[in-house]
């Protein structure tokens, strides 16, 4: 924990700029809570960024910044021109153009923080058809930025408020998930998700595990991974020093950590956390990407074309992105 | 919907004497928010009222009464002492007298529901162990229900705020959850919610199925539940005239009937439902059990003999049961 004093920078991309991604931008840098907690270095087009700000009404200066080192403490925001065309995007439909602009701001951000020029990045969503219509040559937003960092993994938690989740397994049938609930997926998964929490400032994570059957099973009455596979792992956890609590039934263990008993859960399954996190309040969830050289955090939805263009985006996840790579960015840096 | 004019007659069981029931009842029936919502018709021992009213600090004054017709508008709160030798049972105990004074409660509240004395119960968590030391011949609220009612089915509802959910499946391995989620379980069950929705004063309700896979599958990609067998069933549902929307992927549907896109939920297991709404909020999640011959509402926690007499149970989810009966149950009994 350092560096409080100073306002951190943090990278702000625009996303796809045929999304809402710009809109949401235009209005989360507008709001105090966002100006008083960081330095916005908003990667993208100037052009783009402009017609947000006549979509969405708001009134914000801004200001074309060639190098970071110009960003300051001043009315005016700082916008790092791409000029990558992205304004010839047709709103609300995938576009060569809108991946261009996309995987710039990205790149642009991500080389920032790479050399500290910024903290953190928080980043609008993308459209994987417009990136490959772009030929970029990769899938996804966690894909660029583990090759643009050459990171080996990414590890995705989930947070809204004070509720911490992490994801074991994501995109599994449901049927193929038990599969997967064993005592050696869950000891290295904790421990990763451990050691991750140390880097975003928790040196003795309280982390629990969530139960993979209803009740956690009843002993064994209704399905018994829970004594086979979690308590085992758990109790190796344990032995090795971690704080980690568990299995807790899944219906009273988000419960818990929102109310302070735990720092993170480790949710077994996608639908497990995602339930938890997105119906506690869907606006204000923010995903975090760990395990990079630094900490990216993003909203939890997507481009949203079939809003895009009408003022109707709501930007309350991208202040809970930029407020969260603000509040941890920091942190992150030092413990890397 | 009528009767809007008289306050309903709510009668309250006190639950096991041994948890923490008597003290939520005590508690609840001192909010001005349920006394301006309904005469509460506490069905319990005096001794263990005036006990919990010892335990809590709640400046009450409770009436006992022979008759459920001398309930009236007036200060005091009425009480039926049963005179069950509930305050015999040990706090915090499983016991003979805790299961003998639950169930006289509950028989009587039922007696005077069948009745038209009352116009639904809210009911205060019982002991499974304390019922079978007692000798009663049922397992748990809902067989007491049914034996003393001989209604042939309960369907259990949740409700955190405006967020109504249901439960295709409960108490199931979580590996054999998905052998269950058939087009015809899906169809028949959706029905029986559809028509208890209208007699809960919905005359077309709104519903939405949940998806099994996360994203809903994305078209098969990660299992094919959504287009063999729930997208056939809803279409079928749509042609019989129902409102059925689905399948929607879990982390969505929730968050959207909460802001009210849809009347209630159809989950397809038990922590899906259960994760929603206790994540939501734990404490003002209630439980209403439907297809009775009156409406049953009821906390969703149980006795807590670890923190009874502590007075430091939470009455919360007391209150919102009791208001549940109260807004409900009249529409109920019309719509019977």
């Amino acid at each position: 924990m350092a560096e409080q004093q100073a306002k951190p920078i943090i990278a702000v991309t625009i996303g796809d700029p045929a999304g809402v991604g710009p809109e949401t931008v235009v209005k989360a840098v507008a709001t105090g809570v966002v100006q008083q907690a960081c330095l916005p270095l908003i990667c993208g087009d100037l052009a783009v960024l402009d017609r947000a700000v006549q979509i969405t009404g708001v009134d914000l200066a801004f200001r074309a910044i060639e190098s970071p080192q110009e960003v300051a403490e001043q009315d005016a925001l700082a916008v790092v021109d791409l000029h990558a065309g992205g304004e010839n995007a047709p709103i609300g439909k995938i576009s060569r153009e809108g991946g261009l602009a996309a995987f710039s701001a990205i790149e642009r951000a991500v080389s920032y923080c790479l050399h500290g020029e910024a903290i953190a990045v928080a980043t609008a969503p993308i459209n994987k058809e417009s990136l490959r219509e772009a030929g970029v040559p990769y899938l996804d937003h966690t894909a660029i930025l583990k090759g643009l960092t050459g990171a080996s993994s990414a590890l995705t938690m989930f947070m809204t408020g004070s509720l911490r989740v992490f994801f074991m397994t994501r995109h599994l049938p449901f049927r193929e998930i038990a599969w997967h609930i064993t005592k050696q997926n869950i000891a290295s998964y904790t421990r990763e998700c451990a050691s991750q929490m140390r880097r975003l400032g928790f040196p003795q994570p309280k982390l629990a595990v969530a139960a993979l059957n209803p009740h956690g099973g009843e002993h064994g009455m209704f399905g018994d991974e829970e004594i086979k596979e979690i308590a085992p792992a758990i109790e190796e956890l344990r032995r090795e020093g971690l704080d980690v609590s568990g299995p807790i039934p899944a219906d009273a263990v988000f419960h818990l950590a929102k109310e302070g008993e735990y720092d993170a859960v480790i949710s077994l399954y996608h639908d497990q956390g995602h339930i938890a996190t997105k119906t506690l309040d869907f606006y204000r969830t923010v995903s975090l990407t760990l395990a990079l050289p630094f900490l990216r955090t993003s909203v939890d939805h997507g481009t949203a074309f079939d809003i895009a263009g009408t003022r109707k985006a709501n930007e309350l996840s991208m202040v809970e992105a930029i407020l969260a790579a603000a509040n941890y960015g920091p942190a992150w840096r030092v413990g890397a």
